[in-house]
């Protein structure tokens, strides 16, 4: 990898800095929320970013893709990757163009990400990617056979340089901007509506597949989405 | 920029291709329905993605962000970007986690960010901004002033070979998963509920500026969020 730019360089976030939390708490706790994330890299002097499922064990991230995504192609040869997760939480409509914003909350971790081989991390691997969105669900599901584990394209990404392995680093950062419009004292009058709209991801009637067996009872992990 | 791939090259979707799509209405659709977009660039050999803000002007994404982002000191440089929008629609639960799922919409561009620095142009694209999410808004929200205008750090990027200016290239594909749970014959026994939980961001009640004067209207055009 390059050493031209440290991730801690690239970490540190340049605006609104006062928005910007760097706290292991505070990290997780978006990751956690977030149902996928955008992971970056770089082939051949271009960046390329794609939507993933992961999942977290401590303080490290685990991606799941496939062996033949281009994405995946440079991670293996452990180069650099960048794992960002957004949640909208609101509109914020001011009485200005330059005054309109959105709430929103966002990780970004800078590291290199290694390919996960050996079954049983395999195996603990998917487990989190599964339990990320439902958890409850891998206790109830057919467990991996070992041909399964072994064309399972998982890939982790530490979190933080605490986590980071010998000759690894990473950073993690999180953004959040929270709260109403900034309009100034001089636009306040301008007679539009003013405010904020919340923004959420929400889950739907679920829709069974077709070929479920009469009677199959809807587990109780799912409501609570 | 690198010669090395072409946008055209890093645009192929290579994993399962039957779900890409490269014609230019769905591309737009995606695009339109998404309310905010990663940009991925690269600083010194290391990727780095952020969540945008954005709109689009027929064949031209408008991205908005700071000067002084990280992001935008490679991208007003010419340098290469990737813009990826990702709408998640279902949770796909099968009865393996081999065969666990998403279902989405993902449009990803590859080109080139311009700075726009016209003031025409800015207004034209502060405009596309804000209508993206809020279309109605802008006939009610004062007018940038001529100062508000030349400090808007607004990006472009074609979305498209036809859409690419001089010396620049573009390509720009969707990916939609849909439909139900893949699971073989031999899983469908298994005892545990399969299906699909659908998703899709909702708005909530609005929350008035705490200095919005009594009685302005709550505009229609935000009802229909």
């Amino acid at each position: 990898m390059s050493q031209n730019t440290t991730p801690a360089e690239l970490a540190r976030v340049r605006r609104k800095p006062s928005r910007a939390r760097y706290d292991t708490a505070a990290v997780y706790a978006v990751l956690d929320a977030a149902p996928l994330c955008h992971v970056a890299t770089v082939r051949r002097d271009r960046p390329i970013v794609l939507p993933m499922a992961f999942g977290r064990i401590g303080d490290v991230l685990v991606l799941h893709g496939s062996p033949v995504a281009g994405l995946f192609r440079d991670a293996a040869a452990d180069s650099p990757v960048c794992v960002t997760a957004t949640l909208l939480d609101a509109l914020v409509l001011a009485r200005s163009a330059r005054n309109h914003s959105m709430n929103y909350r966002s990780v970004v971790v800078h590291g290199e990400a290694v390919r996960v081989t050996e079954p049983d991390r395999v195996m603990a691997g998917l487990r989190a990617v599964v339990e990320h969105v439902t958890p409850g669900r891998w206790a109830q599901i057919r467990e991996p056979t070992g041909t399964e584990l072994r064309e399972t394209a998982l890939w982790q990404v530490a979190i933080g340089a605490a986590a980071a392995g010998p000759g690894q680093s990473s950073t993690a950062s999180v953004k959040i901007r929270s709260g109403s419009t900034l309009d100034p004292d001089a636009d306040r009058a301008w007679p539009v509506w003013a405010g904020q709209i919340p923004a959420r991801l929400t889950f739907g009637p679920p829709v069974e597949a077709d070929d479920l067996p009469p009677g199959t009872p809807f587990p109780g992990y799912l409501r609570a989405l």
